[in-house]
């Protein structure tokens, strides 16, 4: 029987130029909105609802009993809204049976077009909840897009290191015939004993270390500590 | 003095994200266009015309004097061209004192959208004129975009292996801040033993050595075979 195939897109600009409608689609958005979103729903939230716009946030926030409101921008919370998008954020004395409503600059945007460009399924992956990503598209033998979020479209390392990681751990499951996912994998596999290292090289930790963020950052890029897979299902991600 | 910046851009859809104003732009298709650019001028053409259409192909090979045509689609010479995309097809005995004009799939779309975009300078490179790349960027004390003209807008590893090389090369004189030259550089620099084994995972040389280019291939991953500056200025490529 033929494999399924696996393909990895490293900017949302390029994202039409694959067929999403017989796949998976893995939003990969590592700092920070991924990261936070299986965190939430690992620790109870009910529900994350990603939403595009601020506005779109406090009217959410305001309709859905029970919610939280979490957006940033340059590392402070946005002005209407509660909280920011740190995992730390959301421990489970705080977020359990909430709903999280959140707003970012890449992960969401991402996840919006794969929804209108036809995505079969949409997860969403980062390193915390790794294995539970890698263990539904190995059983799930259908094909798989793993979508980096980037930052303002532009190609990001530690999304892409993700996807080199999940292609590295499921690659014998899938026929795989992509430039973009050859390089991943060999970046992650080549930088797999120190992660940490590596990720401080890159812009985006550069950026949110400014702000005080490196603890966020290491929680980051730390496997299976929220392992819980995170799926889009009407307009909502839900945690199972 | 502050260093200038080097940017890396790993497929034409995401170069308008850049301020080309004030950057010498390199165009990188190193399967085979700009391999065969630069061995053509090494060989003594008087200059290369790149064009985007076969039309504009034949048209232009009819106006001047002392020309040859060349395109290829799925490695056979198109019909109406005279001969191919190799840059074996243009030893000195043949191509000295003629003017090439050549239409290809990615990197003529590139180059004319580098000079849609306003870039300061063009160069084109690849592995047979390295060094003289290299040495034109050190000097020049300008912003660097090194733009990868992938395949039909996808990412692919041969062209970001090259910018890899240039900014592993030169990235001394430069501020780097930009994650698709650190990951370009590491991959050049965890290859650069043998790139020929890696670029033979790769997705091109698989759809070329299909046709019987493997000798091709390994002649454009070659460095400094050809090694003549490449230089774009009033819709032609002249060597220097």
């Amino acid at each position: 029987m033929e494999k399924p195939t696996l393909h990895t897109v490293l900017s949302p600009r390029l994202l039409d130029l694959y067929d999403l409608s017989s796949s998976i689609v893995v939003i990969i958005d590592v700092f920070r909105a991924t990261s936070t979103i299986a965190t939430a729903l690992y620790n109870g939230a009910v529900q994350v609802v990603p939403v595009s716009s601020v506005e779109e946030c406090i009217e959410k926030g305001n309709s859905i009993p029970n919610s939280v409101t979490a957006g940033e921008r340059e590392g402070k919370v946005i002005p209407g809204l509660q909280f920011g998008n740190s995992p730390a954020e959301y421990p489970r004395s705080f977020i359990e049976g909430k709903t999280l409503v959140i707003t970012t600059t890449n992960g969401t945007k991402l996840l919006n077009m794969a929804k209108n460009n036809g995505a079969s399924e949409i997860l969403t992956g980062s390193f915390p909840n790794f294995s539970a990503v890698c263990q539904y598209l190995k059983e799930s033998n259908k094909n798989v897009i793993l979508g980096c979020s980037g930052w303002k479209d532009r190609f990001n390392i530690e999304d892409t290191l993700f996807a080199g990681a999940v292609a590295s751990e499921i690659q014998d499951a899938f026929t795989i015939h992509c430039d973009s996912t050859l390089m991943a994998t060999q970046m992650y596999e080549s930088n797999a004993g120190d992660l940490l290292s590596f990720a401080k090289k890159t812009s985006h930790w550069h950026r949110l270390a400014n702000f005080g963020l490196s603890y966020d950052l290491e929680y980051c890029i730390s496997k299976d500590v929220a392992n819980v897979l995170c799926y889009y299902q009407d307009g909502v991600v839900l945690g199972k």
